[in-house]
């Protein structure tokens, strides 16, 4: 293994250093260094963070500051607004304002739930359209927030979505941590729990991720079939997630996979949200 | 003037040039490039878009697409959601659906409107936070979203709030477009309804964006009483707005800014959202 990088590694990083902007990706992964346990750092510890020399962390800050994206007090540096723009490039481009939150609106209202659409990117639930409920406090997932995807109802959609070879390489390689006592980290527990999802078209989550938030999730379909993206609802409970909860979320939760299908089957949004990982 | 810069620039650019990674700034303007109007894009329309040379802009498209933030079908290039990583560095240091959305939430329950949560950057009207009304459902500012700050509640409440210095610059610098025929134009008019902003502590919006979506927003002070950031309640209405309806809003809109004004007081999220643009 070691010995075919090695071998190979070398043409490719060659061909590769030809279109290759080193200092765009760097500068990338300095931008998202800061998160909500480090939301404002040193550039020793962006150094640190990032595995890069002070030097180097110094020069993406300093030009992410003289871009307006970061900004700095004394000698801590923040992410300032303006690096929402990155962002919304896609959120403009896809049109997800128009696209998906009027559906989630409508399924959030039929369930009196939180509603949320996501895809599965590097090896994640990102979410992609949240919606608050009127009658729900405690909860929300917003645009841009990624989950682990074995723990929570989209996630395990998710999962049941991709080719079992691909479902394996997933539980090879993902770390899965107890967020709760409801969290399932063993392997063969959660391959019979996704075998569960496939045959019965719907994940749930029982507090994995956050205690007392439960939800239900369906798959939203590519016309092929294959699992493009992931609809749900959660709610607050204090108890288990009871059978006639299911059921009543069911119906609003399909409807609302159907319109987002067919949004997508119309072209509505770019190819490619796809994920190409399975 | 172009003497001055010439002659100060040089020195200031070989300096710049020291820590300024040009292709850093480069690649951040082509993952900016896709936008509603141009969701996918070929080289040479990015390279058209952002003025680099094809060689570049394609050097800058692989670069994004290796890194998984743009994918591509045949000769077209797309922002792909992982992007949405570089702005939720953002939100998730700013803490922004714990800090803003409960308020909101509250304010649009309180006025049976959409309620919006905005900063001034780069001479817009940033938003930062939304909520859907549950009695409302044409119209949502998602976050991330920018708007010209003369067109809007908002934007007039954050113009109030700049210097008379900076007020002129703005006015002197933005060219503004009419978006609908109630929006102004005219630097005289803006300046006497500016003022007036100033005066009665709140600014309206009759349709000048987007027609038939009137609003009332009012301003978010920073400790020393300048003006940090905005909030605001909108509506479909197919009439002027109303003293009775402006008078209904402007209890829970107070209400809203002084519990925001409390967290950023409290130090709840990053000092420097305050546009240094006064």
């Amino acid at each position: 293994m070691a010995l075919s990088i090695a071998g190979a590694g070398r043409n490719a990083l060659t061909e590769k250093a030809a279109w290759f902007s080193e200092s765009l990706a760097r500068g990338l992964k300095v931008a998202r260094a800061f998160d909500r346990d480090q939301p404002k750092m040193r550039i020793s510890e962006v150094a640190a963070k990032t595995g890069m020399t002070r030097a180097s962390a110094r020069r993406y800050l300093l030009t992410l500051k003289s871009l307006g994206y970061v900004g700095s007090e004394n000698e801590w540096f923040y992410p300032l607004p303006r690096i929402l723009e990155l962002g919304y490039a896609f959120v403009s481009s896809a049109r997800l304002e128009e696209f998906v939150e009027p559906i989630l609106q409508r399924l959030s209202e039929a369930t009196d739930a939180a509603a949320h659409f996501a895809v599965f990117d590097n090896n994640e639930t990102l979410c992609l359209g949240s919606v608050f409920s009127q009658k729900l406090f405690g909860f929300f997932i917003s645009i841009g927030a990624r989950q682990p995807a074995y723990a929570g109802s989209m996630g395990k959609v998710l999962l049941a979505g991709l080719s079992d070879t691909k479902l394996e390489e997933y539980l090879a390689s993902v770390r899965r941590v107890a967020h709760t006592k409801e969290t399932v980290t063993s392997a063969a527990i959660l391959r019979r729990e996704i075998t569960e999802v496939r045959e019965q078209g719907y994940a749930l989550n029982r507090g994995e991720m956050t205690p007392g938030i439960v939800g239900v999730a369906v798959p939203v379909r590519n016309k092929d079939g294959t699992v493009a993206s992931v609809v749900n609802a959660n709610w607050i409970s204090t108890s288990s997630i009871k059978a006639a909860e299911i059921k009543r979320c069911l119906g609003p939760l399909r409807e609302a996979a159907k319109q987002i299908e067919m949004r997508l089957a119309s072209g509505a949004v770019p190819t490619g949200w796809v994920s190409r990982e399975r």
